[in-house]
């Protein structure tokens, strides 16, 4: 049985000591992911401590996304993301797989790219602009930009800002890395589970933990919000990804109170793709009710205009945006002057307007082309289709005997990569199973056709 | 007297718990910038603790850059950089003072930026690489531009690299960061003494420990970096900032050896303006004499290019690059895709290196042209030209009974901004007093003659 020696004079509680022991076991792979661990009673009595103190480091454990718990059966070790070691390569890696349909990538096509208006409006900047791309662009963006941006949130998200509290950064995973060194790398962060992995993955990178809190059908669990004892919450209210999820208005209002309740609380509200909203009236942002200045808000050109723009923006509550400028104005924008430029103009100018307009209208087609071909192929039977209203993807409830590991083998061999709920998940076994993912707004039509008829070959009961 | 209770049970030392309350006031402005701290003898009697204890929390402190000693005198407290905080405003700061000549500035004139080249290469991209912008860009920055990089090295500055060791950054202090999160946030930095404020700066940020370590004639001391107890090495062997020292052969082997004695020890070598050497052949940077894997090299194109291109790259050794793959490749590249596209294209046909050879021309010219103008001053008498054979900016040693803040304030109501490199030490009193900084990248020959006739004034004995 796994034996671990405790410091008996530490200040560190036992349980943490053996949960921390078990975590860096598991991390490093000395104890493999799907390991079964031994069972409270006879751990607690190898080990000479309490059972309570197994079952609180169980407990962590679990909350934290190391272990999960079958009913009945016992506890296992969880796969942790470890990528095996890569061999030393002489010459670069191989390019990666070119799919026939990719529906796990939430890219967006470039098809659709205003080039020539955006090369037009590069050489306006040029013109326009020589004298100001001369000088430093400040800490926080040019105000050109942020003052664009203020107008555009106010006429189509009803918020009231200023380019003060805004700050402009190269893609919103940056900015998180900016957000953990405003708010402090000791704070506790509360992650949606399921949710984008990428998420967590910045926050531990950065040394900071991170809390999961069950995801329900009015939004995160705010019983489980308040067990986790977590400092910062990062939710995406407007459109949950994987889930769909659009967190109801007496929810939003029950974290805005959770937050108002300890200095130290934020919530970070992430809204990725909230312009798309296909039915109903879109929902405000969090940020619009937040009386206590405890809202960071973030929001990404990436998905709205193309992923080859890498601009980013925040929106801090003005006490966070004075001690950001105090703090952290020593670092220079990470966006270049020309494209800051180029995007103030695309927005100022009417452009970005037209083209969300634009884009969800093309978007609309395409969804309803995927659901009408969905409900005319054979799986209709068995399929469900899920909030399709908002954002760039939708949820498929299968029903079938297959796992979904197996179903995205069959689909992989034919070159259709395709992605279950249930990947996203964090410490729980069976969630998000036959839950398939559909992100469309990086197909075509055609690109679907093909996955259709492969998923249909290898969900058949 | 300043009184602290310490925590008798703690396991930590008490000399460091002392430590870390002088600190904390300090960093809180509790304990003034400038107020004189109690003697050692006296501090150790009223707070009960030996004057050892004392002695080790007061080097601590000098060490990193919270107190300074003056001989005979005693111990103050360093003003530590605290910016008062913002009012709370309505509207957006006041646009950052015109000057009539900036010489603390290290910034790239916008005027040689070859505007025409690189927006017929932009269109060029937008034609020939349509599809390749479709494509999310690798973690580690295009392909083509890591090729062009590796390249461009290998001809100019001797450097063998491989494309899957380049890193592309939106900027080196960005890339800063991600050196934090691959070498561990427990590791010590130590800092050349004097350095640009902005490297400690993000390191302090992520809550890195940084070490201050003198600079010497030869580069920084050795005897310093072994007594630091540091981790890893931040320097500048090629060009340092702002001292202008250019390291040695003996001193570049000595560092090297110090990084092979222990495997947790990296040196991370920050070339931001190499290419400009006037005299004398090009020395080759650490990374070619490293044999063991233990130099990071970094490097920028805001220096050479435009500080509104936001391109920066480091070279890992083979072994971190796999490390940084499997540990924080998950990071979407912060660069835009249609800049990398465009900066390769710059470079690989060769309009980088004709545009690095033109502005070497330039600055020798404005260099030359710019101690002209002092040797043919009434200053000529009381000054001396140090280090002006690399880089972007030399040293005017000055003789003068006036402080180097009384010149500098004279100099700021003409509108004149000068800096000096007594400004960069931390924790010495005196240390760069009447060393003049010449930044002259970002300035004219007029602006220059302004200067100086307002530096000839202001320095009048």
């Amino acid at each position: 049985m796994l034996t671990y020696i405790f410091e008996k004079d530490s200040k560190t509680p036992l349980y943490e000591q053996l949960y921390r022991m078990i975590r860096d076991d598991i991390t490093s792979g000395k104890i493999e992911a799907g390991s079964k661990l031994p069972s409270k009673r006879s751990f607690s009595e190898h080990l000479g401590v309490s059972k309570v103190t197994v079952e609180a480091a169980y407990s962590l454990l679990i909350a934290e996304g190391y272990i999960y718990s079958v009913e009945k059966k016992g506890y296992y070790a969880e796969q942790v993301g470890i990528v095996p070691f890569a061999q030393p390569r002489s010459e670069e890696a191989a390019p990666p797989v070119k799919y026939e349909a990719n529906l796990k990538s939430n890219g967006v096509s470039l098809k659709y790219f205003p080039f020539s208006v955006w090369a037009k409006l590069m050489r306006e900047v040029t013109l326009n602009y020589s004298r100001e791309l001369m000088e430093p662009v400040p800490y926080n963006g040019a105000l050109c930009l942020r003052e664009a941006i203020c107008e555009y949130l106010a006429e189509n998200r009803g918020m009231r800002v200023l380019p003060s509290q805004v700050i402009i950064g190269a893609g919103t995973e940056y900015l998180y890395g900016l957000i953990i060194q405003l708010l402090g790398f000791d704070k506790k962060v509360a992650i949606e589970n399921p949710s984008y992995s990428r998420i967590s993955a910045v926050y531990r990178s950065h040394g900071v933990d991170c809390l999961y809190v069950d995801m329900e059908n009015d939004g995160i669990s705010i019983d489980g919000l308040y067990r986790s004892g977590a400092d910062v919450v990062h939710i995406s209210p407007a459109h949950h990804f994987p889930t769909g999820t659009v967190t109801t208005q007496k929810r939003r209002l029950e974290i805005l109170e959770w937050a108002s309740e300890k200095d130290s609380r934020y919530i970070i509200e992430d809204e990725y793709d909230s312009e798309f909203r296909f039915v109903g009236k879109p929902i405000s942002p969090m940020q619009v009710s937040d009386a206590n200045g405890k809202v960071i808000y973030i929001n990404t050109f990436s998905k709205t205009i193309a992923p080859s723009i890498r601009i980013s923006y925040m929106i801090l509550p003005p006490a966070l945006a004075r001690e950001y400028e105090k703090r952290l104005g020593f670092y220079s924008c990470t966006v270049a002057a020309f494209e800051q430029y180029t995007l103030a103009t695309f927005i100022s100018e009417g452009y970005f307007e037209r083209h969300i307009r634009r884009m969800k209208r093309r978007y609309k087609v395409l969804r309803d082309d995927i659901i009408s071909q969905i409900e005319n192929s054979p799986i209709a039977d068995r399929v469900e289709i899920l909030e399709p209203d908002s954002g760039l993807h939708f949820i498929l409830k299968i029903a079938t005997d297959k796992s979904d590991s197996e179903i995205s083998e069959i689909c992989g061999k034919e070159k259709i990569k395709i992605a279950f709920l249930s990947e996203y998940y964090v410490g729980k076994k069976d969630a998000g199973e036959h839950l398939a993912l559909i992100n469309y707004s990086g197909i075509s039509s055609e690109e679907f056709k093909k996955a259709l008829i492969c998923l249909e070959k290898a969900t058949a009961l």
